[in-house]
């Protein structure tokens, strides 16, 4: 057996390929892709397309600091955007899903690995999902490290896949935010979300079903259908929320995402701490929509989606100057943590 | 909208549960779990279970090093796993196979995060991969540092489903393994696989669907059939290299997976190396099985699958003193790289 040569003969009879799995043309997809992942590469990368494990040198800034690790998914939304011809917005919402989770600890994002997984290999599906993921991570300087592409026959639906990332980051210690030091009194901060950002959409996909030519339907002045505010991406707070964290004092970061605003909230509101939100601030109008075609109670929308707000900053009074920051981040509601009554 | 209650109260009509996607079953099987995962955490994990990322505290001697990460999925052996009863495999293999690609760059694994998605939320199922990552990780002092799991109607087919891995690890600058100083006349030293890990089996499962009843045939003195043979565990590399590594210098080292033992060689050979190997070493039973049962050609098996050889470092000879090794790691195969001619 040889290594370093090219010998690569189609066999005969039974075959990996005629099961199903094309090892050659997943190689020669990477190979195509090179350029988009190494355009992510800073000299601090020393190892990265085609090694077992990317590599990353730290910088003697951050050689005090905390790991810091998030994975996720986009769910069903990759059967909507496959349907709808979208799937460069599932590759930047898994980078901004991840980012908004590392920076609701207080992590700068560092470095990213996908995953990308489906029936059978579509080049071009992958090659579009590598490189809005590739576009996603430059915007945040952050490199494309690693990733995995799957072929999964008898796994995956026909024209379904799944779309998985993992990121990597640093903090130093006491830039840590873990939601710990919220007290009674603390003011919250709710930044607007973009839509649904990718919570939520078997419920919107089932909605669809009862009403399958509400996609074109029309939802405000500017001629928004209902389709476009469904493919709306996942907005990445990231560099505004490090631009806050640099500036001001942050006790805890909640990203809404699967739950809703209540149960993500939970996530970071100590023991003896409530938040009372009077749903005041103005909702993307595809909410409504959902509410009123699928006939959803309050609660299951409340449990299901963001309704409008996608990330929750709580700090002290002094450190959080609401008029500020809402000029600065756009915020939508301010609310004070309380103790439960 | 009250944050820090409990309220829970199941929607009347449309809802997100009856979609598909129980939201709240997520929840209490996360809780039933966090146990098992806690029991990875050192006080060095400053935020884990409910977190939007993990946190991990670094050392003090860790401080000048590269990040080294790694994603991974482990194939359709899930399939195979669902079949037979033996998820628990799956759950340890995918571990395994990520603490593999950290060492074969050098790196020390420190954290792991999870994926698993299927079609509808099967408790069982997770609770058994999730308990079996969990041991795997103490067993290689590893946190379980988060991950995800997703329940995605319409993308799975029923009764299947997917597990990606994550693993983080650091490394000095000065203990990074890239191949890049391999020159002819270094040896290779191969560790032997346990059969197939986690690669080739949607081939294998075709070669099952052709002789059924094989899954019972007993393939060796021992009396292992096919089955037992086709979930052998992806043998975990890492203790034993990492032991290497910190007694001897090796130059690069392949994770034999997709593509089989020559394509992962390839991987680490610089330009100008080559390497010829002559397949003498003992081959678990399985893949001779596969090749008679399936009419596999030579070329194909090799391609496919790593017919023995599960790991491969490479290092000048006074550096990989072979006997010593072999009696250490338990290697099969030893052999020089060369000029290609």
């Amino acid at each position: 057996m040889e290594s370093g040569g090219a010998r690569v003969d189609p066999p005969p009879g039974l075959s990996y390929r005629a099961a199903g799995v094309d090892v050659q043309a997943k190689e020669r997809l990477l190979a195509r892709m090179a350029s988009s992942i190494r355009a992510t590469h800073s000299p601090r990368v020393l190892a990265g397309v085609g090694a077992f494990a990317g590599a990353l040198a730290l910088l003697p800034s951050e050689r005090d600091a905390v790991l810091l690790a998030t994975t996720d998914g986009v769910g069903t939304k990759t059967l909507l955007a496959r349907r709808l011809g979208q799937d460069a917005v599932i590759g930047r919402d898994i980078v901004a899903h991840c980012a908004n989770d590392l920076v609701a600890q207080g992590a700068r994002p560092l470095a990213f690995l996908d995953y990308i997984a489906m029936s059978r290999l579509d080049d071009d599906l992958v090659a579009t999902l590598l490189a809005a993921m590739a576009e996603a991570c430059r915007a945040l300087d952050v490199a494309l490290l690693g990733g995995e592409t799957a072929e999964m026959p008898d796994v995956y639906a026909a024209n379904a896949y799944d779309v998985v990332g993992t990121m990597v980051g640093l903090a130093p210690a006491e830039g840590l935010i873990t939601g710990a030091r919220i007290r009674p009194g603390d003011r919250l901060l709710g930044l607007p979300s973009t839509g649904l950002h990718t919570n939520g959409y078997t419920l919107a996909r089932r909605v669809l079903e009862t009403a399958p030519a509400a996609l074109h339907a029309v939802l405000d002045d500017r001629g928004t259908t209902v389709a476009e505010a469904l493919m709306a991406p996942h907005r990445c707070y990231a560099p505004e929320v490090l631009g806050l964290l640099a500036a001001v004092r942050v006790r805890g970061i909640a990203h809404v995402t699967g739950g809703g605003l209540g149960a993500n909230l939970r996530r970071v509101l100590p023991e003896g701490c409530a938040a009372r939100l009077r749903r005041v601030w103005p909702q993307p109008p595809v909410f409504g929509w959902l509410r009123r075609a699928g006939g959803l109670s309050e609660d299951e929308m409340a449990a299901t989606f963001n309704l409008g707000i996608g990330m929750v900053l709580v700090g002290a009074p002094p450190d959080l100057p609401v008029a500020l920051l809402a000029a600065i981040a756009g915020a939508l509601i301010h609310a004070a943590v309380r103790r439960p009554s």
